[in-house]
C-alpha cells in the first residue's frame, strides 16, 4: 500500500474537529468527539463513593473504561464482552485515559466521589485514544459544572485542560493527527498528551519499524505541541456554547 | 411511584421511530433506529465464513450481539468487557434478535456466509430489544442489497419484513411501546416480534405482578399487531430513500 | 426424519407424570418430576439470607439454578463446570424458572430468607424446563410446609399453584407435551406457565420454522390450558400424600 | 462432637451397597451406585474420537468428570458452573477416577475412541469418590460390552476389575468406609484402590490431625484390601444380572 | 527410552541437597531447595488476616501456592497466569503443599494471622512437589523465627519438623528420589510427606502402568523413611547457620 | 516519606548492573540480570511453529511474557495464575519487552519460528521492565547463537542489540534508573529503550504529580542516552565471555 495524505491535508493540520455536548440524556456529561472520521462517545459519570485504595482519604477518584463497537473498524473485530475479557490494547488505552485525567484533577477538591469517563468508539479512523482524552476531558468539565451547580462541589476540582494527539513519520515524513491508513504505515507512532499550558502528561512513542533519532522526536514533539494548543482551544470554544 | 403516560401520547400510539441508514461508515449495513429516546446503533457485517454447525451445509448463517453501553442509562451500569461476562439478560435478548432475523431468512440462499448483527444501545429508555430488532432488519437489508448489488447474492434471501414492539398492562391500561418508566411500573409485560405478513414469530409475555387472563393476553396481541404494522411501514419508507 | 407421536398417545394427552417427594434426604423440598421420559431432580434450599438487592427490606427471594447432567442427552454435552460458563439457553432457563415461582410467592410473608430452587436434568427427553417448574412448585411447597412446622414462618407465603407444559406444531398438528423428536420436527414451540387459577405467567412462544398465525397461537393456549390444569392436579395429589 | 459409628455396624464392615444398571437410557452404560446413604450416578459415554495428545497413536483413550448436585449435601454448596470453575477438590477427584480406571484398561485394545465417565453425586455422605470408581467400573463395562455386541471391538480392552474404598481412624479405631459424620471427626483419612487381583492402583493417605504411625498405617490397608474384596464381588453380582 | 540412573548415584540415594535461605530479601522466609537440578524457590509471607472460614476463631491459617516458570521444564509450557486459570495439577500440589505444612503447626498457637508459602520451580527435573515442601518448611521456620524475635510471638507454633521425598519402582528397582528420566519410566509413583518424628503426614501412590503389590509398597515406604531423615537433618542443618 | 538517593550513588549513576548468562538449564537462552537489588530472569525459548498471524508469512515472531512472583515485592501481591488474569500492567509490561525485542530483529530472516521472552521477576526493586528489555536481549542473543550454532539459521536475524532504562524527576532532581523508593517519590516517570546505535525505539513518560515542561524532558533523555551505552557494554562483556 503506497501512503498518500488523503484530500488537501498539510502535513501539520489536524483533521476537521467537532465536539458535540449533551450527545445522550442520562450522564452528567456526555459528549460526542469527532477527529475527521474517527467518533468517540465520552461519557462521565458520578457516582458518591470511591474504590477502596482511596476510602477514608477525603480524596475523589477519577477513571475511565474504553470500548469499541465490533463494528466500528474496516473489519468486525469480536466483542470483547463475549469473549470475557478485554485485551491488552484496550486495557492499556484506558489506564492512558484514566491517568491523562487526573493530570489535571485535584482529588482533594473532587471529595470523596467517582468520576467514571467512558469512552466508546462508534466509529475508528486512527486517533482514537487521542481523542477519548480530548473528548473526556469536555465531558468531566460539564460533569463538575454540574456538581458546581447543585452546590455538590464549592470549588473547581479542575486544574487545567488537557488534550492529546498523535503524531507519526510517515515515509520520513512527520505528520500531525494520523488517520488509520497513515497509522498502518508509520515507522514511528507518538501520543503525546499536554495540558493547557503547554506541559506533558504523557508521551509514548514507539517505534514501529526503524527505531528514531532525537532530532525526529523534536520534529514531533513540536508538531503535537502545537495541534494540542488547537485542540484546547476547541475544547473551550465547545464549553463556551450554552448546553442545551 | 405514580404512573402517567408521558406528553399526550395515547395508549396505543407508539413513540415517535426515526431509522437512520449509513450511520457508521464501515459496516455492510448501518442503522441508528430512535424510539422516542431510546437509540440502538445496528449494524450488519458481512462474512464469508459460518460457525462450524453450519459448515458444508450450503447454508448461511444470521446471528446477533447485543449490548448496552454502560451509561445508556440513568445510573451507571459496569461494563460487560470489565467484568468479563454478559449478563443473562444480554444473552436472552441477543439470542432472541438472532432467533427474529433468521425466521426470515431464507439460509440456503443466504449462501456460506455469516451475517452479524450488532445492535448496541446509546441511549435507553425501554423498549432497546424490539427497537433492536426493527432496525436490525433494515441494517441486514442494506447488507443484503450490497451482496446483491456486488452481484455475490443472485436471489434475494430475505422472505419478508419482521419488526417488534413491547406492550404491556399499567394500572389495568394495555399500552403499547413501553418506555422505561412504564416498563417498571407495569403487571404485565410482552415483546412480540411479526412479520410483514402479519403472523408471528416471537411472544414472550411475563407477568411481572399478578398473573393475566386470557383476555388480556387478547388485547395486548391486538396493540401489538396493529403497532407491529406500524413499524414495517416506518422500514419500508426509511429504505425507499436512497443510501447517501 | 418423518414425525410420528409415539405409542397411542393422543395430540391433546400429557404424558404419563410421575412426582416423588422426598427423593433426596438433604434438602428441605426435594422432588424426581418425571414427564414420560423426562426425569429432573428439583431441590428446594432454604437459607436464612437474601442476596443484596432485598437486603432490608423485609423480603425474602426465590431463584432457581439449572442443569443437565452431560449424559442426560442423547450424545454427550459437555459440562458446564468444566467449560466454565453457563450457555444461554441454561440461564435463560433459570431465570424463567425463578420468574415462574417467585409469580406465586409473596416475598414478604416469606421474610428475609432465600429459597432457592435446584433443578437438575438426570434424564432428557424434551419439556425439561416445564417439568422443572412444575416439579420446583412441589418441593418448595415441602420447604415451606417444613418452614411452617417449625413456627419459622406463621403464614404460608405460597399463594397459588404454578405449573407449566411446552405446545407445539408438528406438521401442522398442535400437540400437547411434546417430547424430543417432536420438539426437533415442530415448526412453532411454546412454553406456557399458569396459576391453578388458571392465569398466565409467563408465555413464549417461537416460531422455528414459518411463523404462526393467530389462529394456531389460539389453539395452542387452549391445549396448555387443559394440560395444566392437570399438571396441577397432579401436584395436588402428591402433596396430598404423607412424606415419608 | 463425639463420635459413634452409627447403627450397629461394625469397623470392619461396608454400608450396604446397592449397584443399579441402566439407571438412565441414553448412556452406554449408567449406574446409580450407593454406599449407605451416598448416592452417585455414574454414565460411561463412548465418542468416537480422542484428545489431541492421543491422536493418531491407534491407543484410545479414558477419562473422568466429577460433580456435586448442589443440594446432594447438608447445607447447599454453589453450583461450579455458575460459579464458572471446578473447585480444586473437584479437579483432584476426577483425575483420580480417571487413573483409576485407566489402570484396568488395555488403551491399544479399546481403539481410537474416548470412554468418558461421568459421577455425578446426588446424595452425600461420606466416600463419594470411591463410590465413584467403584461405580464408574460397572457402568465402564457396560458401554464396553455393548461395543463388543456390535462388534465395534473385537477383544475386551478391561484388564481387570477396579473398585475403592475409605479407611480412617477415628478416636483411635481404624474403620471402614467412613460416613460423612465419621469422615468429618477422622485423624487420619485414606482411600485405596485396587484390582480384583489384590493389588494397588492408588493409596492416598492424610493426617488430618495427628500424623499416623506405620503400624497404623497397616492397619489401615488391610481393612480396605477386604473391603475391596467384598467390593469387586458386588461388581460382578450385578454384572452377573441381564442388563434391563 | 531405556532406563539408567544417572551418574553413580545409588537406588537408595538422594540427590545432592542444597537449602539457600534469605535468598530473595523481602520476605519473612526465602529459601532456594535444590534436589540436584531441581531448584525451587520457597518464600513465607505474613499477613495480619486470615480468611473468611477462620475469622473470629483466634486461629492463623496456613496455605501455599505452587507455580512453575515457563520455561522450568525441558520445553517451554503456557503461562497459567496467561491462559486464566491454574491446572489441576498445580491445584493438587499447593493443596498438598498447604496440608503437609499445616500438620505440624498449631494455628492457635500461630494467632490470627496467615502464613503463605509460594513455591515457585525456577528448574524442574523431578521431585518438584517434595522439594517444595522441604524447602517451604524452612522458609516458614524462618518466618516464624522473625515473629518470635519481634515479639509478636510468644511461643513456637511450629511442633514438629515435616519433609518430603518421591519414591518410585522403575523397571523392577524401587528407587528414592526420582528424577524427571526416571519418573517419565516409572511403574509406580509415590510421595511421601513425614514429620520429624518419623510419622507420616501424606502417602500418595499412584500406579502408572501395572499395580504394585503389598511387598512393593513396604519397600517404598521403608526407602523414603530413610530419605526423609536425612532431609530432616538437612533442613536443621541449614537452620543451624545464622542468616545472612 | 522524604526522599534520599540510597548510598553514594550520583544522580547519573546505574545500580550495579550483573548478568548472569546460563542461570536455568532447559531453556535456549537463560539470564538473570540485577539492576541494584531488581532480579530477573529472563528465558528465551524457540518453538518451530508461529502464532496464526504470522503463518505462511515465511516470517517468524518475537513475543514476550512478564511475570512477578508474588513475594517479589514487599508485601506479598497476589498471584495472577490464582486469580485468573493477568492485570492491565503485566500485559501493558509485555507487550512493551516484546515491542522492544522486535525492533531490533529481522523476522524474515528469523523464519517461521517463534522466540519467546519470559521475563520473571525474583524480586523488585524499581525497574523491573527495564531490566527485563535488557536482559532479555542477551537471552534472545544466546538463542539466536544456539540456532546458528546448529545451523538451523544461516544468518544472524539480529541487527543490533536493545536496552532500556529509566529515568524520572524526583524533588526537581533529574534521576537515571529508579529504585523503588524513588520510583513511588517521583514527579515523572519516564522508560527509555535504545538501540545500541542510539536510536529510540520506545519512550514512555508519564507525570505523576505535575506535568512536566521540555526542558525537563530534554535533560531526561539526555540521562537516558548516556545509561542505555553504558548497558549495552554491559551486554557485550556478557556475551564476550563464553558460555558455561
Amino acid at each position: 500500500m503506497s501512503f498518500e495524505r488523503s484530500g488537501v491535508r498539510a502535513a501539520h493540520a489536524l483533521r476537521p474537529v467537532r465536539i458535540t455536548r449533551g450527545f445522550t440524556c442520562h450522564a452528567e456529561g456526555s459528549v460526542l468527539i469527532e477527529f475527521g472520521a474517527t467518533r468517540v462517545l465520552c461519557t462521565a459519570s458520578v457516582e458518591e463513593r470511591v474504590p477502596p485504595h482511596q476510602k477514608g482519604t477525603g480524596e475523589g477518584w477519577v477513571t475511565a473504561e474504553y470500548g469499541m463497537l465490533p463494528r466500528a473498524t474496516h473489519t468486525r473485530s469480536s466483542r470483547e464482552a463475549a469473549k470475557g475479557k478485554q485485551t491488552g490494547r484496550t486495557q492499556e488505552i484506558q489506564r492512558l485515559i484514566g491517568r491523562s485525567l487526573r493530570a489535571v484533577f485535584d482529588l482533594k477538591a473532587l471529595g470523596e466521589r467517582t468520576l467514571t469517563l467512558d469512552c466508546d468508539v462508534l466509529q475508528a479512523d486512527g486517533g482514537t485514544r487521542t481523542a477519548a482524552i480530548t473528548g473526556a476531558f469536555v465531558a468531566a468539565q460539564d460533569a463538575v459544572n454540574q456538581l458546581l451547580a447543585k452546590g455538590l462541589l464549592k470549588t473547581n476540582p479542575i486544574r487545567d485542560h488537557v488534550a492529546a494527539v498523535s503524531v507519526g513519520i510517515v515515509q520520513g515524513t512527520p505528520l500531525l493527527d494520523l488517520e488509520y491508513t497513515e497509522d498502518s504505515a508509520c515507522d514511528t507512532d507518538m501520543n503525546v498528551v499536554m495540558t493547557g499550558a503547554g506541559h506533558f502528561v504523557e508521551v509514548q512513542g514507539t517505534a514501529e519499524g526503524v527505531a528514531f533519532t532525537r532530532t525526529e522526536m523534536d520534529q514531533l514533539l513540536q508538531l503535537a505541541e502545537a495541534g494540542i494548543q488547537t485542540l484546547v482551544q476547541a475544547q473551550k470554544d465547545a464549553l463556551a456554547q450554552p448546553l442545551a
